[in-house]
This record gives structure tokens, sequence and C-alpha cells, in this order.
């Protein structure tokens, strides 16, 4: 790592010159919170859809870290809101952001306006979610090099105002490269580098034929998942293309790490036993946890 | 109403063929559960954004339905997943669907579904949100009558595999009506019909100065809200096109009543006490119930 600090910043002239920030959807604030005090040595920053799993990720890194604090010391630091919570745990960050885009996008502007305040330097950001796989086993773990539209391409289109604005949804390959390496050294762990592609919906826009609407065959459903696999897609999900756009944007490495609940060619339902589906969503945060303890130059003692 | 019962319906001719109907985000499914006990006698569905929001209404709607059961018998029957949380009183279903047009997709396609297969008839559904207004005074409640999208047409722009196809948004102008009527007979209620804008992030798309990424001038936006307003937008939320689309498609006879929690004429921020800012959210919750109780025949006793 360079000696300069790469510090997180915001691409906005108005906020220096605003006397308060209210981070309405976190429930924090420039004047309420000592920002730089509660987050300054935040490197590590892990999102994902589900609240229960970022506590469940929160307590795990605890364990893993050992940290002197108790476990009872981890509590949501967004409890004054139930649109998202965050955990803390060290220079780890862990936050839900719900579903899709728009969910997301929220919890980032204002997470980066966070980061930005409390002038954090050299922030990895990483999504570790739940997908659905095309043509790779149910529980693979997929590392993102590319997210891309429901065309296959690597875009997100930002409405601003009354205009489209079309965004880069490059992610940092280095840091791809580095958790592939690492997911290596775990065993029984199956890990693939591939294209992620983002959709606003789960059903029709994913072609699905159980949802509510369903208005195309089976087989053009099929060539559909067919040709995404064809230009490299190996998982779908719903927040990729503008975690990847605004990460960039705002000076954050970030990487995509999914595993999948099922496989898209064979079927439609996630109807998986529940025990399969929680030991799966794991697995990301296993990789996550390994690849954050050598960052940190810790002895990794659960391999 | 008539005599002849109109039930939910689902356009998706795969559905019936399905052994097993697994509704994966609400943790429900057609062998695990018997959905038409379960969900039979529903008659109104109240949709919102936040889980804590959706339950206090349920509470509030178990004290203003009289019901039998107590008070503790309200449990969340998704409870075996953090995506939603369901709630359920008498007739009265109250859901929670997150954030933007994915997330509420998500949700509706499998309460359609689980209305579908519960053979509900004559349904009601109704938003009840929180948004920000344009020209009108924080804390009125705007019915919408029409739901347009960040260009003010009134459709919803679905992507089913790689198509686009534009959908109507059009509400029940008679349910808009009776919401009115009802909003009258309470006093000090501010109410008020018109459109509500429906976009997909709530910094750049809602013109606002305040997010990480601003590349407007101060003046571009406003006069994009105020261009707004002159299309009659008198309010802007995040889920309002998709929902009317999917429910009209359904056979659901819907409507969307949010109250605005600040005037995005005079500022960005959401920073009003906290008090001020619980007060405005129980005001859709109040006309929700009085209209109920009105369908019901149940006598008022609040006002």
């Amino acid at each position: 790592m360079s000696s300069l600090k790469s510090f997180v910043h915001v691409k906005n002239p108005y906020l220096d010159s605003m006397d308060e920030d209210v981070l309405y959807h976190l429930d924090l604030g420039t004047k309420t919170h000592n920002l730089p005090e509660m987050f300054g040595d935040v490197k590590f920053v892990c999102v994902g859809g589900s609240p229960n799993r970022m506590k469940a990720f929160a307590l795990f890194m605890h364990k893993e870290l050992r940290l002197e604090d108790g476990e009872e010391d981890i509590k949501d630091i967004c409890a004054g809101t139930d649109r998202y919570c965050m955990y803390k745990i060290g220079p780890v960050l862990s936050i839900s952001h719900g579903m899709g885009i728009p969910s997301i996008s929220i919890m980032l502007h204002e997470l980066i306006k966070l980061l930005y305040h409390a002038r954090c330097s050299d922030v990895t950001i990483i999504r570790i979610g739940t997908s659905g796989g095309i043509g790779i086993a149910p529980g693979s773990v997929v590392i993102t090099d590319e997210a891309v539209d429901s065309f296959f391409k690597p875009r997100f289109e930002q409405v601003i105002l009354d205009n489209i604005v079309t965004r880069s949804t490059e992610l940092d390959k280095e840091l791809a490269e580095e958790l592939f390496n690492c997911s290596k050294e775990i065993s029984n762990f199956p890990t693939l580098i591939g294209h992620t592609m983002c959709t606003y919906d789960f059903y029709e826009g994913q072609g699905r034929l159980d949802g509510a609407l369903c208005s195309f065959s089976r087989e053009k459903g099929l060539d559909y998942l067919k040709r995404a696999y064809n230009a490299g897609v190996r998982n779908i999900e719903m927040e990729s293309t503008v975690f990847a756009a605004m990460c960039r944007l705002c000076g954050l490495k970030a990487a995509v790490v999914c595993v999948t609940l099922l496989n898209r060619l064979e079927c439609d339902q996630i109807n998986s036993p529940h025990d399969v589906l929680v030991e799966y969503q794991k697995r990301p945060q296993l990789l996550i946890s390994k690849f954050i303890k050598q960052r940190l130059g810790l002895r990794d003692q659960t391999s």
C-alpha cells in the first residue's frame, strides 16, 4: 500500500457549505454525532441486503478479530431507524441495504457522506450477498469482475432530474484477484470470477416463470438466461451496478461477492432445505473474514 | 358493492401447474401453509416501507376494530425472514415493503400470489407512506390520482428479459374520492388529491443537493421541481408506479396515501423534530383506519 492516503470523497460542491448534514435513513448527523471519533478508523465496509445476515457477520467478525470488547457491545448504530442496521467491529463496518438498486443507493449516499465526514481513508467496500447462479452449482461463490445490466452491458443508467446519465460499473480488478486467491486457501469452497447481472426485479426481469405476472414462454426465458451465460454472466442479483458505479466515483475500492442459491438453468424457485441455504449464506462471510484478517496481518486459526 | 365477487388473479399461465409455490421472501408456501384458511377473509391490505410503522399500524387497527383476540396475538407472520414483516388483524393485512420499486415489486409478486392461492375476493390495497411534498405544507396528506415517473408520465417501464414494456399506472378513481371524503371528517387534517412522482432514488433523481453525488446547480434542481409542480405533481416517493401497475393488472383496487415530511421547494433535508415526524407518519394510518371502519360499518369512536 502506498504511503499516500486515499480519502473517501464526495462529488458534490454543495456539501461543505451545509451547516449540518442529517443522514436521515441512518439516523446519524454531523451535529448530533462525532462522526470522525465514531468512524475515523474504518478500513473495511461490508454491506448486504438482510439485516439479520449483517448482524450475524458482525458477530462472526467480532469472534474472528478477537477484539477485547464483549459481544454485548455490538449494538445497532442505526437503532433509531428501521431502514438499515449498522454494526462496527474494530475497523470493520457491517451494514444492511435492503433489496434493489434504489434501496442500496440511499444507503450508499449516506454511507459515503458518513465516511467523508469521518475523514476515512483507504477504505475497501465489499457487498456480500445472495444471488441466482447461471450454469454453476448452487453454493458456488461468484466474485464479480464486471457488473452488467439486463442487456449485458457494464453500465448503470442513473436518472438525474429528467436526464439519463450512463455510469461505468467497473470494479477493482486487483481486489477481485486478491479475494479469489483467498478463496483458494479454504477447502471445499467453489469460487469463480465472472460477470454479475443486476436487474430491477426478481421475477419478470430475471426470466422467472413463477411470479404473479409472466408474459413470456418457458423457451424465451431459458433462451435469455443462456444468452446471459454466453455473455459471461454467472449470477444475477439486484444491486451490483449502482454499487459499483457509486463506489468508483467516490474513491472506494469495491468488490461484489455473492453466493448462488440455485442454478437458474434448472429452476426458478429457491426451495433447498433451510439449513443448506443458511450454510450457503455463510460462505461470502467466511471468505471476507479471511481476507480482512490477511489484510490486518492476523493469523488465521480457522483454516 | 355488486354481488359478483371480484377475485384477485395472477397473469401467469404457469402458476397453476406448479406442484408447490414457495413464496420465498415471505417465508410462506402452498405446501407448508394453509393459505385459504390463513388469509381467505382478507379484504384490506395496507403496505408501507418501514417494518416498525406497519407493526404500529397493525396494533392501531387492532385497537380500532376492537377485536376479541389480545394484542399479544399480533405476531409477524413472516418472522422466519427479515425481508418483510406481515401482520393480520381480522380482515386487514399490514405488510412492509422496504424502499424502492424493486423491493416493493418482489413483495407484490408474492403477496398477489398469496391472495390468489387464498382465493381472496374484493380486496382493496392501500400504500400508506412518507414522501417529499412539492409546494404544499409539511404534514399534508396526498391521495394519489395518478402515479407518474421522473418524466411526469403516468407509466411504469418494466424490463422483461431484455425488453422494456410500458404499463399503465392508473389507480382507482372512486377509491381515491372515497378516501378524500373520509379525510374531510377528520378535523385539522390537511389532505389533497394530486399526482405522485415515483423515482429510482432519493438524491439525484429527486433533485436533492445533499447527496454524496450532485452534478446539477441549485437553479436546475429547483426548476425541475417547479416543472413537476406545474405538471400536477404534489409529492415524490419511490414505489407508487410499480404498485399501481401491478395491482391494476391483478384485479386489486389500489390507492396511494402518503404524508409529506417536508416541502421540497424549501429544503432537501428532513430535519423536523422527531415527535413532529412521528405525528405526521400517523396521519395516513388514521385516515385508513377511518376508511376501513366505515367500509365495515363500524361506528367511529375516535372522531
